[in-house]
């Protein structure tokens, strides 16, 4: 095990019925800025109990967060803080809400010229306004993560930065039955990518770490399908597992004391910038190509993930990993996601047009050991063709 | 899945030489009491260590926190705080030195007339003295916890209160390698005993906190019996993954959203109050015969448990319920440590002392149901015989 510091100070509360206690997390005399996305919070229900639980506060909201939450959408939220002198925000949403909250967190308290900077500069971010979440969409973990993905212009940066961590967080399974199959599957692959990107690198003999990583595959294996199939979508046990499991998959523990990939996070992105592929739908095309090119750099997890994940004991050590391989597209595929470019209609051009993405933003020196090059690059993108 | 709130704030440094960290985590200005126990800090560098980082701060220290902390010794350092004006704890030492640190962090601030008022009333704790904790004996996970056992006069209680649980912890493991080998198979036994409260249950469907559970009960009986054997003793990546292991057990997270027994920690605290017996080794004597009295409620989650930790698949149900049951007192026993009454020269007369004290102590409802009447414990006692 590597050496390691570890907090995550998001006080959570999981559960039917929880939205009520945001009543008494936020403090009474906060001016309250509520933030979300497209309008499904309406539809479903959240948005009610949201207001129920705010009657005795002070709120405004802003609504219009998209996916992949751009700079000049947030910004207009940073405006509408300083005009309406706001000091709280509540997102609720999705990874994107919550993300774009972060960002607008940190740029409303932001004493530069451009709140860009915390980005593209790396600005250190040592104030932001408190943010609370009422998480609906499981997936990024965003909810008790001091991290955020905001897009410009075609760009799509991360960001860290401790003062934006939430100082709680609503897990609410039920507000889940609502969303689409897609949301849902998306929502699975992100979170059982975010665990790869943890667990598949090389040993370091972390066994609790790899344990709980393993314990969230196995989860997300287990109930992905049934979420998405017909007789067992809205069984509510099977949302609080999977809702659960995507706060644990990036919560900051299973990757404490290990060392980390997030390769195909970072050629995920490109795609999701050049092309609008949803993040998961990135994600299921990059990991499996990922895997199979870093096959010897990662062939001693890949074998243990072949026997703790799927049972996978027969055959030489290639022939497992090539299973093991395999088992992941097929789950993949089980959760309707794609696991080829060609799925997508993209193809041998297009990984040119990634790799110049690629370039341009200095991914040149990816993956756990940081020998994914440009040229390691373009190897896993012609294997996902 | 039930509700749950859960939260765990304590800033966590893990590794080698991170005993320097206190010197940030620390305010310059705080003036500092370092409380211990017997003095084993001084001869394995600990408190060399400990000294060195707080060469900048104020501080004194208090020595000679016995195991199952006594309330009078305790007392005793709230006095010396009081009278050299100390504002901060550094707890250095095992489960008893930051249990009792915790209740000297609340009796310090006690604002009514006894502190004792706090365990034997409950009274709430709203405010303590801020405590941080340098781990030498992996075991209880007080380290991260807001829990305290303290005795007083033969009685052996726990207190609860979110302001004592610690603001940072700091886990070396490689000051676990001067342990004796009893203190090292007594921390293994006393973390495994601390999943199985919280496992070893009935099933809600809690499929993140079951695998967790069972990813560190895995993780102790594999690295266990190393920590003891000669040759891999001295193993750090060994004692890395137990003190790791024995955080996790409880530190809130695979507790959260499932019931909890508690009843073989309840009479082993008898044991302990009565006999001066280690709380390790009463939890090895209480656990066994509480899975043998209770098989029939616990059914479910010991089949669970023979099937994912012992492998146990053959037999029908009760054979593979008494197969775990062997396999969890013959790990037990490779771990030194007893599984009846009459391994410490206990007997049935005994067995009454000890339910005289349960019902003193009112203990007459334990476990995840409350059915663990007076007349069930002493079913339970003597089948520890």
């Amino acid at each position: 095990m590597l050496n390691f510091s570890f907090q995550n100070s998001t006080q959570i509360h999981f559960g039917e019925r929880q939205i009520a206690t945001i009543a008494n997390e936020i403090p009474a005399d906060a001016k309250v800025l509520v933030t979300y996305g497209g309008g499904s919070i309406k539809s479903n229900g959240v948005y009610d109990q949201v207001a129920k639980a705010l009657e005795n506060h002070q709120w405004s909201e802003f609504s219009g967060i998209e996916p992949n939450p751009s700079y000049h959408t947030l910004m207009r939220a940073v405006e509408q803080i300083k005009a309406e002198g706001l000091d709280y925000i509540l997102a609720v949403g999705g990874g994107s809400v919550i993300d774009g909250s972060k960002f607008i967190a940190a740029a409303a308290c932001y004493q530069g010229d451009d709140p860009w900077d915390i980005i593209a500069k790396q600005h250190p971010v040592d104030t932001a306004l408190p943010l609370g979440a009422v998480l609906t969409l499981p997936a990024t973990g965003s909810e008790t993560n001091p991290a955020a993905v905001v897009t410009r212009d075609g760009t799509k940066l991360p960001f860290y930065a401790l003062a934006v961590r939430p100082k709680f967080a609503v897990l609410d399974p039920s507000v889940t039955l609502s969303l689409s199959p897609r949301q849902v599957s998306n929502g699975v692959v992100d979170a059982f990518v975010h665990v790869m990107e943890q667990y598949l690198t090389y040993p370091v003999n972390a066994k609790i770490q790899d344990r709980f990583a393993e314990g969230i595959l196995l989860t997300l294996i287990e109930e992905g399908p049934k979420a998405l199939a017909e007789e067992s979508s809205k069984d509510l046990e099977v949302r609080a597992n999977i809702m659960w499991a995507a706060t644990m998959a990036l919560n900051g523990l299973i990757g404490a004391g290990v060392p980390q990939d997030w390769a195909s996070h970072m050629l995920g992105h490109e795609l999701t910038a050049a092309y609008g592929v949803d993040h998961a739908r990135s994600l299921s095309i990059t990991l499996p190509a990922v895997m199979k090119i870093r096959r010897e750099a990662k062939a001693d997890k890949l074998l243990q993930y072949a026997e703790r994940i799927w049972g996978i004991s027969e055959g030489d050590k290639q022939q497992r990993i090539d299973q093991a391989i395999a088992a992941t597209e097929a789950f993949f595929r089980s959760m309707q996601v794609p696991v080829r470019l060609s799925d997508i209609e993209l193809g041998a051009s297009d990984v040119e047009v990634l790799l110049t993405k690629l370039e341009q933003h200095q991914m040149v020196a990816l993956g756990e050991d940081k020998k994914i090059t440009l040229e390691v690059s373009r190897e896993i993108l012609n294997a996902a063709l």
